[in-house]
């Protein structure tokens, strides 16, 4: 029941009849009401039946003393936290939850907004997709999904789109209501809408142009991720919430759904619309840590995991301010590669959101952020400094002396 | 942290600083990034952490092919269930869940949305607010909230808003555009808006004028349901949802967080906003059976629930649709009253959605439709003599041969 819904049609265009003016009416009400957070809307992502809350471990490590680096000076993880606008921390090992706080209005039950490490998320579901032949990382995008066209998208092979080397003329500024991301949070019901603003989400893709050859310089452009979960949703003939509940979050031993977010077309913001726990993201960390199994078994397919964590092109992300933060950083696969001497990889969003995954240490960090500004380097620099550190400690902590 | 956010107002007056856009914003996002479904929005209700799942226990009894009438005939209890358009339905009485079937999208994860079932738990909220001398039953709304004025609502007890007894110009059509009740969904974010819709709710409630006299009639309005939310907000200084999930959702042991919609100022549909599970549902039914009680510990006062099972006054619901369906019926606080032998009383809302309660066979009943028609005499009298004849048959088959 979690795939294509009874009352909707889907024959290879796509038909969404639930709009504000008819939920409540017949036929199409059997879905609204089973569905209401859609109509304003945050769609669901199920866990499985939950389990016994888990304690933070017996071998928990308090570290709110321990000394991070922060500028040119140490203080302690508590003040660190403090003055990047903590939400929420949490670090895991295998033994468990090895550390957790809380700020301001989050416990450990409250989703908090992912913001882009939704799109690392994504990216596990298409290597899914691409173990299983349903696409193939060299094809074209428009293969998949017609509508996209001699866009910038259409024309870029998976493998591109999943690297940010799609080159098209896209304004990232999260600041400039004249931005593109700007017009895309518009179009996902995250601001509100403004004349002259393209119908869908489905339009605006299709209408990105080509600013020059793909494949060779990174340009991270969130609208990437939304074509991958659109060419997802085709493929499976599913909706990409369903997707990530039925072949992800239900297997993660999880505590709480997750959701993301949809717009009045029901297409969910797949680049940065999920909200999880805490403790639920940081299963995905440990699922990327664990070679793409879940308690033993194979979720994710182990090749898919090693291709991330080799990185992707050096070359690309040449003079780009990742690079000023990690020289030998790469980006592959939806996910940021460090390129440092523990293989450390993570996902992050603006405002400050990580999913840091430390294979040496064998540590997953989360930190949820609600920083004052979107994006800042000084910052990347900051949270990448204090990560290593906690996950040297936990290591140690975990060696014989 | 679940009463008054941190970056919110609230100082007598109401004042809520979220907007579509300033969320992302500082000091704002604090706050919005943690609560991203009350954007494009339907708030959490939050459960207790969950025990483990309840089977359908041992003694549950196959009802499918239990004979029910429905016109003139007897069918098959599967068969009304088709025909009434019905999404969930759950039988439970003290041993448990004696039968349960989920039909079209739903299943017993899924909330569905309650419609006016959700005016009857508000009632169990505002019976502990009694009980606590936060309000008095004797008290007109304009005490709590004086923004309501002399508005028709600003005039009335809350015994008699309790009561649907207040005396007001406000049309309770479902189907008619121009009604009022079409527009407090307007202002819910459950239509798109019109020009000259007014700014919130909280303007529209207290524009209401008084028709008449009040405390004699009887007069279904939906209105009356958010000047209760709205009076306990004020008394309470926490949000609507956050005082479900206190008082009310935590206690219940129930499975999963339920929802309320939220507008965009924050304020809680509480007239028909809620969606909860067909299980933990039931269990708000079973907490009036028991007199209040939950697991032997009294969460409602008992008082309270005697005052709802005693009923209301039966000379003002002469001549009403209901009257026609439940001659001895009367209406008291927010629940329906059937009057008849086994002191039956339920919540209803819109398009078929039930909680009944049968304090003589000892069984709760929930179900949750979605009929092609908001309201319908007929329908309603098919439920009722549907869900005796179940009441019946749990009862029997529980008795001592």
């Amino acid at each position: 029941m979690t795939t294509i819904e009874d009352s909707t049609v889907d024959d290879g265009g796509r038909v969404w009849p639930v709009t504000l003016d008819n939920w409540q009416d017949p036929p199409v009400n059997r879905w609204g009401f089973a569905h209401a957070e859609q109509i304003v809307p945050a769609a669901v992502i199920r866990a499985a039946d939950p389990p016994p809350a888990e304690a933070a471990s017996g071998a928990a490590t308090d570290l709110a003393g321990l000394l991070v680096p922060l500028a040119d000076a140490e203080v302690p993880l508590r003040s660190f936290l403090d003055v990047s606008s903590t939400d929420a921390f949490l670090v895991r090992d295998r033994t468990g939850i090895r550390y957790e706080s809380y700020h301001g209005v989050m416990d450990r039950h409250r989703r908090h907004l992912l913001m882009s490490v939704s799109k690392s998320v994504c990216a596990l579901l298409i290597g899914q997709l691409v173990d299983e032949g349903e696409v193939a990382l060299s094809e074209v995008a428009r293969a998949y999904v017609p509508e996209l066209g001699e866009s910038a998208f259409g024309t870029a092979t998976l493998q591109q789109i999943l690297d940010m080397t799609v080159s098209v003329d896209y304004s990232e500024d999260y600041h400039d209501p004249a931005s593109h991301v700007q017009l895309q949070d518009r179009l996902a019901g995250w601001r509100p809408r403004l004349p002259g603003d393209p119908d869908t989400v489905f339009d605006f893709l299709a209408s990105l142009r080509t600013a020059g050859p793909h494949g060779r310089r990174f340009q991270y452009c969130s609208a990437a991720t939304d074509v991958l979960a659109w060419i997802a949703e085709r493929v499976t003939s599913a909706r990409y919430p369903d997707l990530l509940g039925e072949r992800l979050w239900r297997h993660l031993a999880g505590e709480r759904d997750a959701q993301i977010t949809v717009d009045r077309a029901g297409f969910a913001f797949a680049n940065g619309g999920m909200s999880t726990t805490a403790r639920d993201l940081s299963l995905i960390g440990m699922l990327v840590l664990d070679g793409g199994t879940v308690g033993g078994r194979q979720l994710v397919p182990a090749a898919w995991i090693d291709a991330i964590r080799r990185g992707g092109d050096p070359a690309a992300v040449t003079g780009t301010a990742f690079s000023q933060v990690h020289p030998r950083g790469t980006y592959r696969n939806q996910w940021w590669v460090t390129g440092d001497d523990h293989g450390s990889l993570y996902g992050t969003g603006i405002y400050g959101q990580y999913l840091w995954v430390d294979p040496t240490a064998q540590v997953v960090i989360v930190k949820f952020s609600s920083l004052p500004v979107a994006t800042s380097a000084t910052w990347s620099l900051a949270h990448a400094r204090a990560f290593r550190r906690v996950a040297e400690t936990v290591l140690a902590a975990r060696e014989p002396a």
